[in-house]
């Protein structure tokens, strides 16, 4: 509103700053104009995406600039994976505190334009505005599908197995680690677990590859047995999850092995940002053949059944010995 | 990221009150999914927008519900129009403060299902949050527009007419008798001119009859002789505008009467949100036709010339006497 010693004004930001990453995408105009233009190839549908990340709610008030960018971006990407779609392009909605600096705009402007190479997309808009509050950005993130086939919830059928990409539960015992729990670990063990915290690896190339393969798909961001309820809701059906069988790093096994309740904390705390998906079995061989050729691991860690009675949760996790454990708590409550 | 006493949780909010506005577009799968995905008919681009509006900024922080709502989306209809295109879909980021209730998030909803309505859009995804810091708003827009027709800032050429739909000035005279100032106003007129400053019109049926005859658009939010500013950087123009034919509401009128220097501030206040355009002399006839046929009422203000001298503004305003004015500001100035 007012103008501010600390930032050039917003024309010369988004020209310094904003406007090299959209270049190469002919329909953002550089972004000298008020809105973008998008074409769709024949035969192509896209698929829209938004979350937003507000600073001290999904990470640390005092995050590095470009990693705040790039966890912005990734989480948005991370859904386009799941859904099968190619990222295109993205607009920006940057609310910031009036203790903002050039520098850290550059950095973060730096951010977005290394995960754009690496990602293949581009800026093709966006919007940015003061507040008295915390550090708020909303990313709204566009990809391409061919015709009909975006990968739903709700295509499960009972019977199927499940499939997680990567490794589960290193974001979470991070986070923890972040905030000062588990005080034991080794800094190299902690740095890995807060590492995978601070920047999520979206699963961009493999995701459009599940096409064909998965019956429903979604990205793992609540927390592995929060989405698999998701995925069993909207299929309509219950699931059963081996505990022992579900992928985990090295560093969240030593972590774990520490204190066998921290296993539920994997199982529940989210921010993961791997597909997590259903599939006939007849689709094993090809799954673990697209494993291989893409270097992604790929576990099978239970499957798809029929609704369980009422009174139990959707999806059942066994322990080591086949029994259901207590989880303390379902997954990520975001109020 | 804590359970609430006042607001039920995110999945129950979606279900009873966002839900209901993704009826209609198959695409946004009843907002049970994690994207939606956006089909363009042959021969039609997509034009894409994002604002975000944050409270004591943007808004008042005590304003009504479904006003804030029905803000937060017109503001970027109001782009769309400019463009030429007809809006289609939106998403939309909430990022609330803890004290907000479900009454609040009720009236919010109400006041985008009136302006879906109104407007012919349906909600197909987002996202929502809690924050420390004040409600802020992100909204992305989606529009409809024939392959190559998008209307930009820089077709405008020398000697075009510059014109303007509805009036300008009474959401910047609003704002101001909204904070206390033009107190000697009587309530009749104060309210007119707070009324357009809390909800803006956009020229959403308008926009895309301008295509075919405008050669250069934008909306007028940053108020007129900045917007107007925007056109001439990059159509590489200059521009004079006759300020006594800038049409003004006769509520703005009886305001500038009363203090002639509040002219400056309905000239580049802002929060207008309606259509500037610039078009050839020989579409004048059609033009008027358009604004007869629509019952929107679009004026001559001006014409584009060359740059004028490098020491000049691109934008000459001229009084009454014919005087280059000397205005307080040029424009809205976000940071």
């Amino acid at each position: 509103m007012t103008s501010s010693a600390k930032l050039p004004g917003e024309f010369e930001l988004i020209a310094r700053y904003f406007a090299p990453l959209a270049k190469g995408f002919a329909g953002a105009y550089a972004l000298l104009d008020d809105a973008a233009v998008i074409t769709t190839q024949p035969g192509q549908q896209l698929v829209a995406k938004t979350d937003a990340i507000v600073a001290g709610v999904h990470f640390p008030a005092d995050e590095a600039a470009d990693l705040v960018a790039r966890k912005a971006l990734r989480v948005n990407l991370s859904d386009l994976a799941a859904k099968g779609a190619v990222p295109r392009c993205y607009m920006i909605d940057l609310v910031l505190p009036g203790t903002t600096t050039e520098d850290w705009v550059a950095a973060f402007a730096s951010g977005l334009e290394q995960d754009q190479r690496t990602f293949g997309m581009h800026l093709i808009g966006g919007d940015t505005n003061m507040t008295p509050g915390p550090l708020t950005i909303a990313v709204m993130a566009l990809g391409d599908i061919p015709n009909g086939k975006i990968l739903r919830r709700g295509g499960a059928r009972a019977g199927d197995m499940i499939f997680v990409t990567g490794v589960i539960g290193d974001a979470s015992l991070g986070m923890a680690a972040l905030h000062g729990a588990l005080s034991e670990l080794d800094t190299t063990t902690a740095g890995l677990l807060i590492d995978r915290y601070r920047l999520p690896v979206p699963r961009v190339e493999l995701g459009p590859r599940l096409i064909g393969l998965a019956s429903a798909s979604i990205d793992v961001s609540d927390g592995l047995v929060a989405d698999l309820g998701h995925i069993c809701e909207v299929s309509g059906l219950g699931a059963v999850v081996e505990a022992s069988r579900v992928p985990l790093s090295s560093a969240a096994r030593a972590t774990i092995a520490g204190d066998i309740s921290r296993l539920d904390m994997a199982l529940t705390g989210g921010d993961d940002y791997e597909i997590l998906f259903t599939a006939a079995p007849a689709a094993t061989d090809k799954i673990g053949d697209l494993s291989r050729a893409s270097g992604v691991p790929i576990t099978t860690i239970g499957h798809m059944c029929d609704v369980p009675r009422a009174t139990q949760e959707r999806v059942v996790v066994l322990d080591a010995a086949g029994e259901p454990m207590k989880l303390a708590r379902r997954g990520w409550v975001h109020f």
